[in-house]
């Protein structure tokens, strides 16, 4: 979800809908919460803060996944959070940067089982970039009058009453470790309960997320019975900017593709050749707006047809309180491009978006020339039903049908005096994988279900039908092959992947609510 | 013209078609010839040859126009030599880099006269770039087997028989100290006939030609009663490729402009907001495939409007021996744009040529980002009846009749708000401007005949009606406002502008002939 969308209700600390609705069943004794069990704010918040010792520890491992001792190192902290809550964890081998498993016990059959994924592993740091003197030396701050962040007594995190405006700032405080400690929380919460469970529950902690997860597939192909489920949930990215409940049901993937368009062997005299020798970045500019017009619509035939939504879907979409005008102000736009009614909607289709163009140079060091070739760089956008492949073909068919000869390499003598028009293209047939599971699968449901039991249902949780940005998804659910959800719980303002990230304390406390919620629901 | 073009055919020293035609002239005394007279091919040369070791002194003055010193000793050593062949001389001042002013005696009211131009300065040298000790030590070299150059004993040059394909290599050699020279032989071989020129001989020799003649005007303002004449002739730049006798009565102008399509206020995420935000590359795309087609026509209306070409010009043009065959397969394309019906008629026509093209970036750099700016750089080439002005405003006009609003610096948020596209565009009201002369004035006739008859009808001399390139043309004969010709008299392959500039020894003598054929045909 992008990070520069205008935050429009805080998601603040609600009063619970069915306060300790879940403390009848609890009297029962240690049977089995057969539906959804609420946490009140007030209760998480202690679960949560008896937590944040053990979240400033864990903040304070460097966790790079360039060093794999690092890693090792997150993996045994973690293992020992884990089993001192009675998990059965496995560290599955991964080239020396192990990924965890963890069991919550007495799993059985009666119950669906859900595999949680997390990452353990953080983006690099710049640390003179961050506003603290280090980026893996947790600080808690609170907002100035003047709108910035001011460093406050860590200490009041560990016992006195909270304010869930602070924030903590460190790598992964947000991306991925706070969640990972939520879903501590919220057990330390269940087993205080003396309840079980309502699904059965498994966790697989990613340690190479921020590397684009190169290895999940594989490690899940050699643990696949071991992480056997009926559904998937993954805690990672940001909530909607409204910070209002998230569910997310897709992503579009992501194929990059390079067009170059050739002219004479080398740069012309602009006096001698201009109106004579075929000038490619005119060329190229013709043929980039043959692919897609002014109001931004991919014209390439074919592009759309594979895009279905349902009416509910749209509806669904529409509700989404995406503030469009508040956004369009901050981006410096008068109106978006026009593929989609909203924002939601325009993310449902696949992109062809020219992410750098040249020809010669501009600026200091333009000369009167004739270019020799002209390039631009392009990125697909896919989706479940339209595959790199099938956009990557599409295009390149364009291309031909408008009078383009196609090579591979810079054109030979023959190929320049036999076609008026020469390019080359090429793209990814194989990108990062679009992924999509259906809102209304059962996992889809039991998640909606589990949020609008925690905070009801005005407003309602946002439902993001496929975000427009390229998560590894389809790696992490392709081996499995299940339907899945994505719950962020972090605040979108987390300053993910840059420096000073960060984590609002009121987001931990409700994230510990949503997975209490979640693995209290029955699926 | 392109010195890219391949030489058709060797333009040797020929059998003159009228030999010793002017000496019955001679034989009644000093009058002045009253019909253009012409010198055998033995003659030149043995005029030619008496002035080489002015030729290699005055190379060896360095004269790049940046150190004025330098230019005033060229100055100086070109006075003495006008001087001692009876010319009266004056240096006109021009900011410590004098020009000299040259006029044969005996100037009289019953003859027409005419101002010579050429230029003592030469372009900056890279030494190390040369195949020689120095650019500023004239070396003399003949081909060898291998296609390359060998130097030879210069003093070959002083004495014995010439070769006319040596080649004498050194700074200005070609690029115009060689044309000076073949005047001043010119010059001698009309003292030593006795006789008279047919036309009162007026010479200018501009001394910062090569830094873009900026002061040209101002000098020719200042001397106005003094380089009073009927006609111009500009001896500078290479003769046709095919090193025929060449005459060039025109070239296209220049002006630079630069447009600037404005997406977000900053590269945005192409996955959060592909789809969304439009994308300033590809509307720049489309903008500029507004202006021109595939086959290299501007679009833009009017644009071509002011162009008429005669049909009798058309016909001139269609006689230039360019061997666009040859051509295209130098230059590596299948085919020209389709503005003219040959190379010389697209010459005729402005251009809107893109020189520079950047949208974030490309290659290593490149990220998957909607940009936020777009820059197309241009170069306009302008014609006579076509000015820079009257194009840009064409294309400004066109801009906003796309839709755009047009903004001189980066937009304002209200701008943003308020408009769906946003560019600015500027352009050089005053580009270096294009000259014309018609091919029937009086001096293009004279020269035509001058040529035709120093040279014969077959092939005729190269007429080219208006080159594609700039040169101060405008400049030069802009204060005068006289008819004018461009007659070049060196070599193709001379390496103008780069290292190794060169000057053939056949074209030297074949410009002597050339030179001394004008001035002693009446106007």
């Amino acid at each position: 979800m992008p990070t520069q969308f205008a935050a429009r209700a805080a998601f603040a600390p609600q009063t619970p809908r069915r306060p300790l609705a879940w403390l009848p069943a609890l009297l029962l004794g240690t049977a089995s919460l057969t539906s959804a069990a609420d946490l009140s704010t007030p209760d998480a918040e202690r679960y949560a803060q008896a937590t944040y010792r053990e979240y400033l520890d864990l903040l304070s491992l460097p966790n790079d996944a360039v060093a794999p001792a690092d890693i090792r190192k997150n993996v045994d902290w973690l293992e020992q959070a884990f089993r001192k809550r009675g998990f059965t964890t496995r560290q599955l081998a991964n080239n020396g940067k192990p990924m965890l498993y963890a069991e919550f016990p007495n799993s059985n059959a009666a119950r669906k089982t859900v595999l949680f994924y997390m990452h353990l592993d953080g983006q690099p740091v710049i640390p003179e970039q961050w506003a603290q003197k280090s980026p893996w030396t947790p600080v808690l701050k609170r907002k100035t009058a003047q709108g910035g962040w001011e460093a406050i007594d860590s200490a009041q995190l560990f016992s006195g009453p909270l304010d869930p405006e602070w924030r903590v700032f460190g790598r992964s405080s947000a991306d991925d470790k706070g969640p990972i400690m939520m879903m501590l929380a919220a057990i330390d919460a269940l087993k205080a309960s003396g309840g079980q469970p309502a699904v059965n529950v498994k966790v697989i902690l990613d340690s190479e997320e921020e590397k684009g997860s190169p290895t999940i597939g594989e490690v899940m192909k050699a643990n696949h019975d071991l992480l056997r489920c009926d559904a998937m949930v993954i805690h990672d990215g940001p909530m909607h900017a409204s910070n209002l409940p998230t569910l997310i049901f897709g992503n579009r993937g992501v194929a990059q593709a390079k067009l170059t368009v050739y002219g004479a062997k080398v740069p012309l005299h602009s006096g001698h050749y201009g109106n004579y020798a075929p000038n490619p970045a005119q060329l190229l500019a013709s043929l980039l707006a043959s692919m897609k017009n002014d109001q931004g619509r991919v014209t390439v035939p074919g592009y759309y047809d594979h895009v279905k939504i349902s009416e509910a879907d749209r509806k669904i979409m529409a509700a989404v309180p995406d503030d469009e005008a508040v956004l369009n102000r901050r981006l410096g736009i008068a109106h978006a491009d026009k593929v989609g009614a909203n924002y939601q909607e325009a993310m449902q289709y696949p992109s062809l978006n020219v992410r750098g163009m040249a020809s010669a140079a501009v600026g200091d060091k333009v000369a009167n020339i004739v270019p020799d070739t002209a390039v631009a760089e392009l990125d697909l956008r896919t989706t479940p039903d339209s595959s790199a492949a099938y956009l990557g073909k599409l295009i390149e068919d364009h291309i031909v049908r408008q009078g383009y000869h196609l090579v591979k390499n810079t054109p030979t003598d023959e190929e320049r005096s036999r076609y008026g028009k020469l390019a080359s293209f090429s793209y990814q047939a194989e990108g990062a994988d679009a992924a999509g599971s259906p809102i209304d699968s059962a996992v889809g449901k039991w998640a909606y279900k589990a949020l609008t039991d925690s905070y009801g249902t005005n407003p309602v949780p946002v439902r993001i039908r496929m975000m427009g940005g390229t998560v590894p998804t389809a790696d992490i659910v392709g081996v499995l092959q299940v339907p899945f959800a994505i719950i962020p719980l972090v605040n979108a303002d987390n300053n993910q992947h840059a420096a000073n990230e960060n984590l609002r304390m009121g987001n931990y406390v409700s994230g510990v609510r949503t997975i209490y919620g979640l693995i209290t629901s029955p699926l």
